[in-house]
């Protein structure tokens, strides 16, 4: 769908990084008149929310520099080039957690900042978690540590704002739903 | 909490724009090797779950650059500077829908990628909506489509990937369990 299509006559390469590129584009706008647009394009990345058997929810908390505070989150990470969505999601799992898994199910997908950024989240669910004899290395400059909570931790922590970003947020709702709780 | 704190020793100003900031920050990590954080500034935003008298969802919607499509959303904007988050998801509500409320009751509020971006969404619901005799102004380069949908119609754009971004994604968990379905 192109409903108010904003075409592109114009684009200036602002910025290149490790993680994020800047561009503005100068674009014609459905009235005919003109307007910049500042677009940051991001990799993609991946979230699991991953249910113990004694029902909780894995978390890890990390610091999470933009906001200069530590947070609770599910696993997440950014999909490597030309990574399937499926792999990163079980390959951050397991360099996050300690755990894999053999069923890692689909849930959705969205799009995190829609007026600014093209970054996507892909969500999976399991609940059959299997611990590693060994956690394989993740990042060299990624420090977590593994949280699991029930639902009413969670929603302490969601309170006390140490859970504060919206995969986690949407994470907790769908896991309450499916709970039928 | 900080957790794992990385301290900035440098800050790069890479640009400042309408919009956004970035920023690259070099940092101390916790194990005192040093890396580098690309980092967006945003001034926040707002965002509505408004349900009608006959029990559908007011979305808009526009045309997202960033990902080159249009998307179906629920009402949402960017703070002013200095504007309160309630203010803001008032004059949003009546800019892209024409309708307003007397009663606005905060649900939660997320950072929307906590990796990379500041932005932060603060999520209201009002389901005692007014018809405003005329609709105000909104921003002049802004094009919106207004749309009531049910429940199981708005499940079904989520399916098509017409509903696509996590802020509506939430809101549509947030209505299911508050109506209890």
């Amino acid at each position: 769908m192109k409903k108010f299509e904003e075409k592109t006559y114009h684009t200036e390469h602002i910025f290149k990084g490790k993680i994020l590129e800047l561009n503005i584009d100068s674009v014609t706008l459905p009235d005919g008149n003109t307007s910049k647009r500042e677009l940051i394009k991001h990799p993609g990345a991946v979230a699991v929310v991953a249910i113990t058997d004694d029902n909780k929810l894995v978390c890890v908390e990390q610091y999470r520099k933009p906001m200069e505070k530590s947070m609770v989150e599910i696993p997440a990470g950014k999909l490597e080039p030309n990574e399937k969505p499926e792999t990163c999601a079980l390959r951050e799992l397991e360099e996050e957690t300690g755990y894999t898994t053999d069923h890692l199910q689909w849930i959705t997908s969205f799009y995190t900042s829609p007026g600014f950024a093209d970054e996507i989240v892909h969500l999976y669910y399991t609940d059959q978690l299997k611990t590693l004899a060994e956690t394989p290395e993740g990042d060299v400059d990624e420090f977590v540590e593994l949280m699991e909570l029930t639902l009413e931790e969670a929603e302490q922590l969601e309170k006390e704002e140490r859970i504060h970003d919206a995969k986690t947020a949407y994470a907790l709702l769908y896991w309450k739903l499916r709970d039928g709780r």
